[in-house]
């Protein structure tokens, strides 16, 4: 069968492996895995995940969260609950599953205490700590203990411990142990201020894929939710976190011209692909084309990805079909509203991109 | 009325007036104006661009042909239709409406030849041609007339002229008068190859926003295709083509963190505002904050946008909610499912983003 391109499909047993990988990795070392659904965004995936062994599932997003809990009815949302139709949406949702929320700010607190006070409903709060990514969480072990103390005097929340987001660690294992020590120093001054006020810390919950399989060297951490490990991409491919087998979602693209000279174009622009860069390897271009190793993906417009095919001893032809591996897969997936699912043995599915584009 | 946040409000007054500003240009200067649909995907903007003298709708995918025949009964895809399901899908609405597409392969027209005889329907055809953009388009006049004698010989399929893209084409006005120069010679080269043959050039079709309202420079030019005036962005703001004030289409979002020092961070990230960044000043960030004008958007991660409030004398509070201007609205626009339609004196009305997300 070969759906219209450009499209998006899964190979159903690279996920099964991807998912078994880590699960056996945080059963090894008694981590509660939650993994991270914005990559797949599909309540089926994310039943796979619940039936592999899951504690729960990770979002972004309150509308996402009403997405999940199809497929769990233990849901945390790794993002402040700031703005009324957020804090309102979760309150709701807190009527009928166990949910937790991350946060930095008195804001937040205040914001998420006049929702839930209204439904008369009870939600987790992890406090949110920066460990050097920079981008949301409090800075500084006091400021954190400051946050705990103000969401334990909250009515209707129920502080739980903290979130972490190891997204600027990275590198080869040697290097990410040197950063992770660093880590388990900052936690450990956490726990000890933590530990002095009495505060509960049930929860220490770090993310990324990059670290996932480095979280055991920070012995606090008892959960973890890396999202792309369930796909893979060119990103966790070339930043040595997997292999290009290990890549499970890939666009189907047809060559619809080959009139300039060294160049083919196929029919995955910038608005199935997305124009993000590979990370490690900014210059290798918008994507890997699986069968054509030397190709380079050089320019993408909305509709259109320009391939450089001047390396390559045999060059795609119109009409050809090819397959790429997307640099990120988690926004790609977020441009489809449905995807392709492919069992051995069975017709593909198409199935339902579930949390995307979602109101609130 | 405060939708929630992460979310796309257009402007009907703006939206208006540059619909009319276009439309004018066209008018005056005898032009045929098919406003490329790629940018709002919205039946309803098709249905006021047609309302105000467009000949036509133009498009990229064969889905957005059939969602826009809801708008307009003569489309062109600028896009060349090859894949057999959207040679089919074409030649299938060929029944109902006018359809004109683009093309540059003998293997193009060999496949929508084949859609159409089984269907017993007529499209016409556009031979692509490359002005110097080096996407796609036949590379020389010889090529040219090549491909559209191919076309006449082709049961099914009518010649109806040519296609030109000067999406390179930009600068200044004095600027753009020299590039256009450039491009006069070279369609008169066409046209010299074309009547010595007696080949049909009904139309003679140019593209791209930048250099619009250049097209009368090239006398032969007699239709349009711009997208993105209808709501304009970053692009074509630092560009020099618009002003901010003529940017009908926000983005607006909410701060939830304010947790690292000069920093805040709102919620439209990468799968809001996408990665694209501003073609003529690919420093400025990754959008315009309307109220903070220097305030710098300088990194997105998915649901995430950090910004640099340090140069800000006011800054932006946590739960304030700013507007964004996107770098490039058209790939913005297709990330949302609906978008708010704000008129004066009514409650903003929520539209779906008709033709984003289609299988083919």
């Amino acid at each position: 069968m070969h759906p219209a391109t450009p499209c998006l499909i899964v190979d159903s047993q690279v996920v099964q492996n991807n998912l078994e990988r880590m699960q056996t990795y945080a059963d090894k070392h008694g981590l509660r895995l939650r993994p991270h659904t914005k990559t797949h965004k599909s309540i089926h995936v994310g039943r796979l995940q619940m039936e592999l062994g899951s504690k729960g599932l990770t979002v972004a997003k309150a509308g996402e969260a009403a997405v999940m809990s199809n497929a769990s009815s233990d849901i945390m949302m790794a993002y402040p609950p700031v703005g009324p139709e957020r804090a309102e949406m979760l309150a709701e949702l807190a009527k009928r599953i166990q949910l937790t929320v991350a946060l930095d700010s008195e804001f937040a607190v205040d914001q998420l205490q006049q929702a839930v006070d209204r439904l008369g409903v009870t939600i987790g709060v992890l406090v949110d700590f920066d460990l050097g990514y920079g981008r949301t969480g409090v800075q500084s072990a006091e400021a954190s203990v400051a946050l705990a103390e103000y969401v334990e005097r909250a009515s209707g929340l129920r502080l739980d411990g903290m979130m972490l987001y190891a997204g600027h660690i990275s590198g080869s294992p040697e290097s990410q142990r040197e950063q992770m020590a660093k880590v388990k120093g900052q936690v450990d001054e956490l726990l000890t201020a933590w530990d002095a006020k009495g505060l509960c810390r049930d929860i220490i919950s770090s993310g990324s894929t990059p670290s996932a399989m480095a979280s055991h060297l920070v012995p606090a951490v008892n959960e973890i939710r890396p999202g792309t490990y369930v796909y893979n991409d060119m990103n966790i491919v070339r930043g040595g976190y997997a292999t290009l087998d290990d890549c499970a979602a890939r666009i189907e693209a047809t060559v619809i011209s080959a009139a300039v000279k060294d160049q083919v174009v196929v029919d995955a622009g910038s608005k199935t692909l997305t124009s993000d860069l590979c990370g490690p390897a900014p210059d290798s271009g918008h994507g890997y084309l699986v069968d054509y190793p030397e190709a380079r993906i050089f320019r993408l417009t909305e509709e259109h990805a320009q391939v450089d095919v001047s390396q390559c001893e045999r060059r795609p032809q119109i009409g050809e079909r090819v397959s790429i591996i997307p640099n990120h897969i988690c926004v790609c997936v977020n441009m489809q509203t449905s995807f392709w699912w492919s069992e051995p043995g069975e017709e593909m599915r198409l199935m339902p991109v579930d949390s995307r584009g979602l109101l609130v």
